[in-house]
């Protein structure tokens, strides 16, 4: 589908629309309906089982969305995180450069000073996108942070997160102490980051409060043994930024062992891209030919990422390849950063008595992104329905619970509604309309099972009566003695895990 | 114990300690750590088990926690949702009117003007409290929310909200037409707020960035009927508000059809009174003689609320009754001032042709508040012992896996550990130290099941071996075949729910 029809419908359904829509919507802001919120906690569910799940040593945390000015300016946030910008000074109209400057200059303004966007935009005689006036200027580069007037003095500053990221490193010496003493030590973070887009757009592809997934893996680089084993004949389709220096992106299969072998990339590396690659394939259930690991240059890392992956998936309603998530090898830069920030030397004792600043790999998951992700690969037309594919465990509606006729049955199908809820089992009551139309909406929907409460259940009995199983994808239906029902489908509820190291 | 000594434990164990702790912390912000992060979220499954669980009109979404300034401009915040501030002219220290005032106006200050408190300021000549000068002058009141410098030109202005509710009220409109067309319609949200406290104290009971969970109900108010009769012999412990007025605090049992015909109140407020009384009881589990429904007097209340009674917790750790819900009736204001806001005409109409503006009834509860209160009532020394005696659905570690003889046993533990894990059970594993220190560390976390894997287990072999499940309340140990864990423990890991109507 269309990114329109596809938003539409998602629109329709509740699963997520304009913030502040009765006021007209607020630029960069959704807000999740019933089916939305359901389906991100259980992406975030899905995304804690198996990221979290990959070793004892990894946890889960939830710090506070709001740091100080000191941590910013510690992990550079302050001065640079910034976006170039470029105004109007006949409309006022704000742009981001890169966008204004898309045709004369393709290959993006990264790097650049404003003086230098400046004299592009200058000799160029670039227009105004708005107002198509030569008047626009270039102003120091932009801040996408939050700034917040802290407590009531006025002269405190703190921000909302950038990134959930920093969270993480301020928290490891107290990871360190409450835990076991040593590495590695993962520290993952599914919440809120906030960033004041100049242009957001695409839905919740540039969102100015978004939600993160993140885990941050903190390893000594001398000393990170993994099961490498398991992971060393997976065949991972990557995009070498050799080959895309060279003018080509096309996908390589490339067997994980091999990238660490002549491909020069570590271990401990490959192990985690590997295991991040088989989370979009294997739990969000992306087919892998949609699926690319995208490997980033020098020229576009973050000059404190040593090694970066994002991971990209094929989507029709956005018109290509997008990043939904990525492996960054961050090295030292984050700990001895907030060390020298904070002035308290973040150096631990390893067994052996050394001494070491950890390493940091971060895994990183856009949620919003993931979402979008999810209707726009497994929702769409099979024959003449509209049917969301989504895995059981991912449906944020897991079973839809009809009497077939209201009135005979509302009472049996409406206990078995609370029944199943009390065994774990989510699930909407629905008598309105044909059983057609109940299932039609349910596929629309994502809900793997329907049950139906028919006369051939109460004839059964309230402990014995039998209800009609309908299954999502194939259309099939079984009959299911109603309490077996909980031992029969819960199975197919649960998150895909990793085997643990 | 006392709230240093419960903050000390609670911060050891990693439940939650100060935000930006290597930096010196931030005032009022506080991060949850792996054991307070999951027993948050158990926290918030709870709830909406039980309040979404109330009915199957009832919805939980997750909007934005951004509002454009035209929303807190229709609902009053930018205008009065304000505290009282003085502040020192000698040392520029900034405090709560009422607390620089508590012993010479114990009744506090709600009401008064700024002027007025300047008044009683100088001419009680009130020292200040950090300084001792007597140089204290009083600005106009502060406003409690954080303002944001929203979008690029700098001219628009958004606020973090200060409560979830007003979320909920916007999405009104949106989740009427993606719904059944009906009343009641009930809206949750869990989620944060954020409020600029002018002194952020008590720990997690006046935080800048805390959780809120929030059921706002729309309904009818000519025609909202509830199964009364199931909670109609219900005794609620109230303080009615002119029983307060007249000087006592004393609780009064009283049963629910009573509050209704002799005490005045409508029945579908008290129908979720009860269901608020029994969460706290039922679900929290905390002893029916340490709650109290305390009504809130026409002064006390919001002058929109037309009836409030706050659910009170007796914590030791305190010094006494603390506020962690409230049920709120707040009429048509809501819905009224936002129509007025937006100009959107947010009437329905309902059955019968009528054209209705929906009252609203909420019920409100503070996450972290709760998250504290569950420490203070259920943790503490018994006999030898410090256990945390949680609901076994509370507890952040449901299970913790030991292999008996570390090198003997470590292999199967583990793969126990992660057969549990994929069965749903989350858990943790640990082989260090002494099994009495192990159940030790799990008795202080809360964990109601160790399983330990022995000898014995191993000679069984793999699929047939039983383990020995020690409990946390009795200590009492029982052999259990490893397969058999599952079924035997998950139904003590799901929330109680209530009847629906």
């Amino acid at each position: 589908m269309k990114s329109d029809e596809l938003f539409a419908l998602l629109r329709r359904r509740g699963v997520f629309w304009p913030t502040a829509e009765i006021y007209g919507g607020a630029q960069g802001l959704f807000d999740y309906g019933p089916l939305g919120t359901a389906l991100k906690r259980r992406i975030e569910e899905a995304w804690v089982a198996w990221f979290v799940g990959l070793s004892h040593d990894y946890f889960l945390i939830d710090p506070a969305e709001i740091l100080p000015e000191a941590v910013v300016r510690a992990s550079g946030h302050l001065e640079n995180f910034t976006d170039p910008e470029v105004v109007c000074e006949s409309c006022k109209a704000a742009f981001r450069a890169d966008t204004v400057l898309e045709k004369v200059r393709p290959e993006g303004v990264d790097g650049l000073t404003s003086k230098e966007i400046e004299e592009i935009v200058r000799g160029r005689g670039v227009k105004c996108p708005h107002c198509g006036a030569v008047t626009l200027s270039v102003p120091p580069p932009f801040n996408l942070m939050f700034g917040l007037d802290y407590g009531v003095t006025g002269h405190e500053r703190a921000y909302l997160r950038p990134e959930t990221a920093q969270s993480s490193y301020l928290a490891f010496s107290r990871m360190w102490d409450v835990g076991r003493h040593a590495l590695p030590l993962g520290i993952a973070i599914v919440g809120k980051a906030y960033r004041n887009e100049i242009a957001p757009r695409q839905l919740l592809f540039r969102m100015r409060s978004f939600e993160q997934a993140e885990l941050q893996i903190f390893f000594d680089p001398d000393h990170f043994l993994l099961p490498f084993d398991r992971v060393a004949d997976e065949r991972l389709p990557v995009v070498r930024a050799a080959r895309r220096l060279a003018g080509s992106e096309e996908v390589e299969l490339v067997r994980a062992a091999d990238l660490v072998s002549a491909g020069g990339l570590p271990e401990f590396y490959v192990y985690h891209l590997v295991h991040t690659f088989r989370y979009y394939r294997d739990v969000l259930k992306v087919l892998p030919e949609r699926l690319r690991l995208l490997e980033k240059s020098d020229q576009e890392r973050a000059f404190y990422n040593r090694i970066q992956f994002d991971l990209e998936v094929q989507l029709d309603s956005m018109g290509g390849f997008k990043e939904i998530g990525a492996v960054h090898y961050r090295g030292d830069y984050d700990l001895g950063r907030h060390g020298q920030g904070s002035g308290k030397d973040l150096s631990v004792t390893v067994t052996g008595g050394r001494s070491v600043l950890p390493h940091v790999l971060e895994l990183t998951y856009g949620v919003d992104r993931s979402l979008w992700a999810l209707a726009d690969v497994h929702l769409g037309k099979d024959g003449d329905r509209t049917v969301w594919h989504l895995p059981s465990y991912l449906a944020p509606v897991p079973v839809g619970v009809f009497p077939l006729i209201p009135k005979e049955q509302a009472a049996y199908a409406l206990a078995l509604s609370d029944d199943l809820a009390a065994a774990g089992i989510p699930n909407v009551y629905d008598d309105a309309g044909t059983i057609g139309k109940r299932y039609a909406r349910m596929d629309e929907a994502g809900t793997p099972f329907c049950v139906t409460v028919d006369a051939e259940t109460l004839g059964e009995g309230p402990l014995h009566g039998t209800v009609t199983v309908r299954s999502r994808d194939s259309k099939a239906q079984e009959r299911v003695p109603a309490p077996e029902l909980p031992s029969r489908l819960t199975p197919s509820f649960r998150p895909p895990r990793p085997k643990r190291s």
